[in-house]
């Protein structure tokens, strides 16, 4: 029986990683990393780097593979996602039976938080329900791009005792302001937060959290919409990529 | 100035604590714990063991203080949390004027993450707002107990695409089904999931996540509605205590 673990490693931050995410990365005979296109340099560095500084067994070995592009053209969002995950998980049953022998354990590293708008964990379960190799695994938390922004603009997610909703650029226009009155937006290729025209809506914004390069702006979104187009285009620029997220909010603490 | 840091110390297991936190644990002159009551002794133990294990100062002191309960008689809901928010604050004010020297650091130790349904950000606001002691602060996050739940249920958080609702047990019949297709419940006093007639809908729930007394159940919330209630029942009365928390969802993946 092999034996798989997906370990959350932080936003970004070398320094988000647990004690329970080292002590995982430790139990691994392979390590398993995407190369996630050329661009995000940055990011393949952080990796690396939590590798040389918290792996301490010497015998461990990484294996890094290429994870192919969502083909969108003719289908539909959710049928290009499922052949997506259909082609990633014929890579991992490759990479589970040629590279970790039986009784092996093998780690996925995962930015942020496995269960936070990552598909590790069923692209996983469908290796599984293809039958081909027999493995378990388990699940390691990791400090998510939620949790930076909100401990770099220092302030809590949720209002006293109301909910939130975290969703999607995609969808943010069905959320907030109508349906929540706290939104937190992640995976947005198109600032969906410029077409919210609401008077009394607050934003906080944070680009590259938890690395040298994080931006955060933040304050009433009719004042600072424009701000953070502008800031946002000039990051992307001139680092070649952006990985950003924002919480969308009105209503005070204590009203009722 | 003096400075202070709010650590998210993770759900309950002492290997949530990130590299993170423990340098921020390390750089505290005094560590600022709360006793919440006598009753919850492996949480208190857990605190001590991440002191003991993680803090490798051997300058820094520990401060106790008790935390009042809060006054519901004749109250609103806010106005309840508005004036022992109040009452708080007087006390961490008084420690940091009497227990902390200027220039010097304290932490405040919170379970899970200072974002998510902890109120130490505002407190430690509304202690500046009063204007009697200058500091500045800085947030860590930390793993919180709807981490600690996918992670041991080995579940993502949302669908593919889809948007999550975070609340509390008093709000849920405003969030799940009709508004929200996957909500998670902090903080029900009154279990209110049993309230939830969905054919549909399953839940994941979980109890004294990330320690060693931790119990999971998930399934159909109409067959394992009954056995959660029951074993919820068991577990508070024989460890005299009980901290869950549970995900609701109705709909698949790929659903469009």
């Amino acid at each position: 029986m092999r034996h798989i673990l997906i370990i959350g490693i932080g936003a970004g931050n070398p320094e988000h990683v647990t004690i329970q995410a080292i002590n995982a990365l430790n139990k691994a005979d392979v390590l398993f990393i995407p190369t996630k296109g050329a661009k995000k340099t940055e990011l393949a560095e952080v990796r690396r780097e939590i590798c040389a500084r918290y792996v301490t067994r010497s015998d461990s070995r990484t294996v890094e593979f290429a994870v192919p592009v969502r083909q969108t053209e003719g289908r539909s969002y959710s049928g290009s996602v499922d052949d997506w995950h259909e082609s990633i998980a014929a890579i991992y049953e490759a990479l589970l039976l040629g590279e970790l022998g039986e009784g092996q354990t093998g780690a996925f590293l995962v930015w942020g938080d496995p269960m936070l708008y990552d598909s590790t964990i069923r692209i996983v379960e469908r290796v599984k329900g293809r039958g081909h190799v027999a493995f378990d695994f388990e699940v390691v938390p990791g400090i998510t791009s939620l949790q930076a922004l909100c401990a770099s603009h220092r302030i809590p997610l949720n209002l006293v005792g109301k909910p939130v909703e975290v969703t999607t650029g995609r969808r943010l226009a069905e959320s907030f302001p109508d349906k929540s009155e706290t939104a937190v937006v992640m995976l947005d290729g198109e600032q969906a937060f410029q077409n919210i025209d609401d008077p009394d809506a607050e934003i906080y914004w944070g680009a590259y959290l938890g690395t040298p390069d994080e931006i955060v702006i933040s304050g009433r979104l009719a004042d600072v919409k424009e701000e953070i187009l502008r800031v946002r285009a000039e990051a992307r620029q001139r680092i070649g990529w952006i990985m950003d997220i924002y919480l969308l909010r009105k209503g005070a603490d204590f009203d009722e």
